[in-house]
This record gives C-alpha cells, structure tokens and sequence, in this order.
C-alpha cells in the first residue's frame, strides 16, 4: 500500500486543524487596545492547542520516516487519532471562552488524553505490523515518555476539579517536555549505533 | 494524465470535508458539564459522517492504487463524487441539530445514497476506461457490496417515516459493513493468487 | 524551478475554496421538508459556483501538464488568478442570498470575467516563459474559445440589467460549453498527430 | 529527514490562511451596489493580506529550493513562522472591519512584524544547520532587504500613533519591495555565475 497519500491526507488534516483554531479568535467589536483584554485566554488556550498539534505532527512526521509498509489496520488507526485530533478546535475553544472553567479544561484533558491513546494505538498497530525487530520498536522501546505522558493528562483531569491551574500547568509541562529535541528515532535512523533502549 | 494530482486535490477536499464538519460542533454558551448534553446528538451525527467520510477516502484510495491511467471522463466522475461528499457538512449539522427529525434523516439518507451512486458511476467509468480484464474489475466483480448498500440507503430513507431510529440504525449498520476489513482490492494485487469473483 | 510545489500549494488552494462554499449552505431552523426551499437559491448557486471552480482545477491541471518550467511570472500570474478564485466563495454567496439579484448578478459576473482574464494572463506568461513553438501554444492555438468566453460573460454583465435571467443562462451556457471534453491538450500530448490549430 | 512533507504541510497551512481570510469579507445584508460600500475596507485589508501571505509562500518555496537537509530545528522554527502568519486572518479582519483604526493598524503591524522575525530566525536556523557556504547564505548575503523590512514595521508601527495613513503606506510599500522580482536565489542556482554578494 502507497504511504505517500495517507501522508498527504494526514498533512491535509492537520493543517487545517491547526489552522480553523484560529477562526474562534474572533476580531473584537471596539477598535480600542482594551477590546483585545478578554481575548487573552482564547489567544493562550490557541497557543497552547497550536503547540499541541504541531507535536503530533511532528512525531506523525518522524514515526512514518521509520514506517516502510501501511496496512488497512495502519490506516484506520491514524484515521482514529485524527478523529480526536479533530475536536481540539472545539475544545479550545470552549476552554478559551470560559477563562479555562472547570468542566472545559477536564474537557480538554479527556482529548489530549485520548489523542495520546490514540497514537500510543497507532504506534502499536504500525510495530505488530513490521515486527518487534523493525526501526520504530527499537526507537520508541518501552516507550516511558508516551506513557507517562498519558499518566500526567489522567492526573491533570483530577486536579481540575482542586484548581484549574494544576491542570493547565501541567498540560504545559507536558508540551514542554515533548518540545524538547527527542533523539530516538534520529538514532536508529544513523546506521551505525542504533541500539533498542 | 497525471494521477498524483487528482489524488492531491482529491486529498485536499476531502481532509477539508472531514474537518470543517467539526466546525459546526461549536462550543456551548455555559461551562457546566450539562451545557455540553444538547450537543450530543451534532457530536453523534459528526462521528457518524467522519466515519462515512474516512470509508470513502479509504475506498478512493484502495480504488486508484489500481487505476493506472486517468482520463477526462475520470476526473469528472471523481468531482461529481467530491460535489456530493461536500454536502456531508451541510446535512450533518441539520440532522444533528434536529436531533435526526424525519426530514434531516431522510436527507442525510439522500446524500448517503447519492454519494455511493457517485462512487459507482466512478468505479464504472475507471472500469470503461481501463477494460473488463482490468484490475480493478477483478476486484468488484459483480460489486454485490456497493449494490446492496446503495438498496438499504433506499429502504432506510423509506423507512424514516415509520420511525427515524430504524433509519439510522441502518446508517450506522452499512458503515459497519464498509468498516469491516474488505480484502478485494489487497488480493488482486498480490500477484499468485489474484482471480475474479 | 519545481512545478510540483506550485501544483500542491494550488490544489490546496483549489480544494479549499471548493469546499469553504458549502459553509455558506448553512442548516436551516425547522426540521421540515419546506425549512429547505429558501435554501434552494443558494443551493443552485453552490452548484454554479462548484462547477466553475472544478472547471478551473481542471484546465489548469491540464496546461501545467504542458508547462515544463516555472518562473517567477508564473508564479505571481497563477497567484493573481488564485486571488480572484478566492472571491467565489463571497459572490456566490451574495447571489445566492438574493436569489440572483442584479447587482450580486452583475457581480458574480465580474468575478467570472476576471478569473478568466486572470487564466488568460497565466496562460500568456506560461507561453511567453516557453516560447511560440511550445506544447501549450500549439494546443491553445488563438485560444477561441477563452476570448469567447471573456466576451460572452461582458454580454452576460450587460444583460443582467435588462434581466438577470438572461446573465444566469449565460453563465450557466458557458459552464456548460467548458464541461464538453476539451481534446486541446491532449492532442498535443499524443506524440504522432500533434499540430497547431 | 524528509523535506518533501515539510513543504507538502506548509504549503497546506498557507493554502488554508490565504483562502479563509476571505470568509470574513460577508456578504452584506442588502442586494444593491450601495451595500457593497462598507465591506471596502475589509476587502482592501484581505488584499493587503493575501499579498503578504502569497510574499511569504513565494520566498518559503526558494528558500527550500536552496535546503537540502531538514533538522528538528528548522521543522520547529517553520512551525513558529506558521503561527505568526496563521494569526493574519484575525488582524485582516480586526483591522479590515475598523477601517484601518490606530490599535487595529498596529497590531497588523506587529503580526507583519512577527512574522519577519521568525522568517529570519528560519532562515538561519538553515544556514546554520547547512554551514556558513550553504548556497542560502550565498543567496542571501547579509539580508540587507529582510532587516529592512523589519526596520521599516518598526517605524510603522510607531507612526501609526500619528496618523494611520503613514502606517499604511508603509506597509503596501514593503510589500511592493518584495513584489518586485528577487534574483537572489536564482542566482546562485545558476552554476557558471554564482557568486556570494
């Protein structure tokens, strides 16, 4: 099967995902600087989803370099992580709307809780598919960052309902942690010290 | 002509399809957990039209990896399926709305059968084009598949004026049916064993 | 310089535009059968307006098929015609809200004239950039039925005055006239039979 | 790394800003000629727009021409370009829909601005993946035209405090500068004369 165009579909949707986010960031009535004050939460909560979707894309981009077959499983899965991928411009919005409430910002966990599950299924399609030998086992190994990651989001949903800030603050730590340079499918790329970790 | 930029922009439309319809999901005026409860029926229709929408991209794509030549009459049939694909958005936000009335119902089912009537005429314009001995010809046979759903559109429709739940019911049920693994395609192509149906 | 970037950036612009029209055809109030007739005007439009926008993509495809190399004429020449693509979705709109009143008429008829006035453009440079003895040249001949076009819809704008009908089948007329198989390009292309017109 | 599904999603993102900046020139409420007069300033600030992103799309496609390679960090800070032009379609409309007001042109200014930044953080995250004799940097040289523009937002910016006008011109003045054709890169492709200016 031809990986070519599910890339190409796959780039479609994410640039539009990361793009109709910005149409809830609605011009202001007034002309005034002050109008754009209660914009400021919609402004970060777009930042935040931007940040978000732009990672996935980035690990879509690194995890099919090191995916040489698509098979009808592949394909339904990533069909699958779009779909949740897809609700991040209404979750934003909503967030962005209520200055991050409670129930919106639980919300938002649930979608990046199940994005990360989604792409941690995806992940495990593509590796049963090519074998626990292939390139994107040895790269991702036990794969203890996707993991925690989905602890941190579980944990951040219940502290939403102690203080919304825990739970945006680590929702941050998290994109922060995956905006770090990640090596581990550069690694095993380079043919000389790939090595499972 | 040239394939990859059919399939490009065939691509592009349909990521757009699939993702503008979450547009219309658009966020509550409260931010209780119960304002998000009048949403659930747009949420429903917008799975169930993401999932039609992803089976007829996955299906395009199994159909033109054996489509080796594209002639006008193919493009046509190609935009003619877009045209009726493109109207997902609009029949979904008002079957979702109407928490699937009669009328929305029905027409959610007209442009369901429209779309598979589309689908056909493309799949038999590529056939034309390419020869009854042609891979894809192979793969469909007598496409007992594609017929028999194009007949339960018809009954669903009908039967939306008994009561809208068997209409959808059955909606739901042909998406399952086209979500089953369908190996027709995979099979032709592998070389030893490929023969007609 | 590389023809496919320019081909995928246009398909996206394509696809897009095609798509973002249906937003316009937005869910009526009621849930019955007469909720949809006040739509019927926008609806008819969309179909206009899609049929323009398929026929563009598809002239397009087939003279960058002939179009070996790219400059930076051509770039800017299919970037002004994108602009006035991009206008589609706003007249069609406006037309199909007042049920193809004059001045939306007049208008929709404007954008019409300067889209193909904008293709005519590209057209030229492509042919300039290439010289008189190229593919294009050779298929586009005097280009009659282009300049046709250019007049007819200049007749259609006047007429919309007298009554907007008469522009309505005009455009419709013209629409037509370019769905007809246009053998131009590919006669070109076959190797044996090529010669100008 | 792969540069091919950088360009393919960049690519769609511009698509995406370009053609949904229209969706905010709305049809008016009225059918005559006179109805269209409001929506002037927001058409004009579209086209200013569409021209600036069209500006970034052109210098985006030669600047990857002359990038053979592809790191983590030229795919993060293309990521921070895309967030700057992805906020165009907002201050289009903020700006468009107040008639170029004080605030509304200073914000336009600091998005232009933003956007310059991280073009030229892009462009020597390049250079320096690629080594100070990468053709880019023969191609650029020392920028002078890209600082500039910078310089002169600047100046934009804080003239707006004065009068509008002087903002705007400035504006429409950069974008003419990088209208007018741009050799640099063409030239160092060409091998007999490449030469770093």
């Amino acid at each position: 099967m031809h990986k070519g165009r599910l890339e190409a579909f796959t780039d479609g949707v994410f640039a539009i995902i990361i793009t109709i986010m910005v149409l809830e960031l609605r011009a202001p009535v007034g002309a005034d600087f002050s109008a754009l004050r209660p914009l400021l939460p919609v402004f970060l909560s777009y930042v935040l989803s931007f940040v978000y979707v732009a990672i996935y894309w980035n690990n879509h981009h690194h995890m099919f370099q090191v995916t040489p077959h698509i098979s009808g499983g592949i394909l339904w899965a990533n069909l699958h992580l779009l779909f949740w991928l897809s609700l991040f411009p209404f979750v934003t919005d909503w967030a962005g709307k209520n200055h991050f409430a409670t129930w919106p910002t639980v919300l938002y966990g649930c979608i990046l809780f199940m994005a990360s599950v989604a792409y941690w299924i995806l992940q495990n399609v593509i590796i049963k598919h090519h074998g626990e030998g292939s390139l994107l086992k040895k790269a991702v190994g036990r794969d203890a960052k996707g993991k925690m990651s989905m602890v941190v989001y579980g944990i951040a949903i219940a502290s939403a309902f102690i203080h919304v800030v825990i739970a945006q603050a680590l929702y941050c730590a998290i994109a922060l942690l995956w905006l770090m340079p990640d090596r581990r499918i550069e690694r095993v790329q380079a043919p000389s010290h790939a090595k499972p970790n």
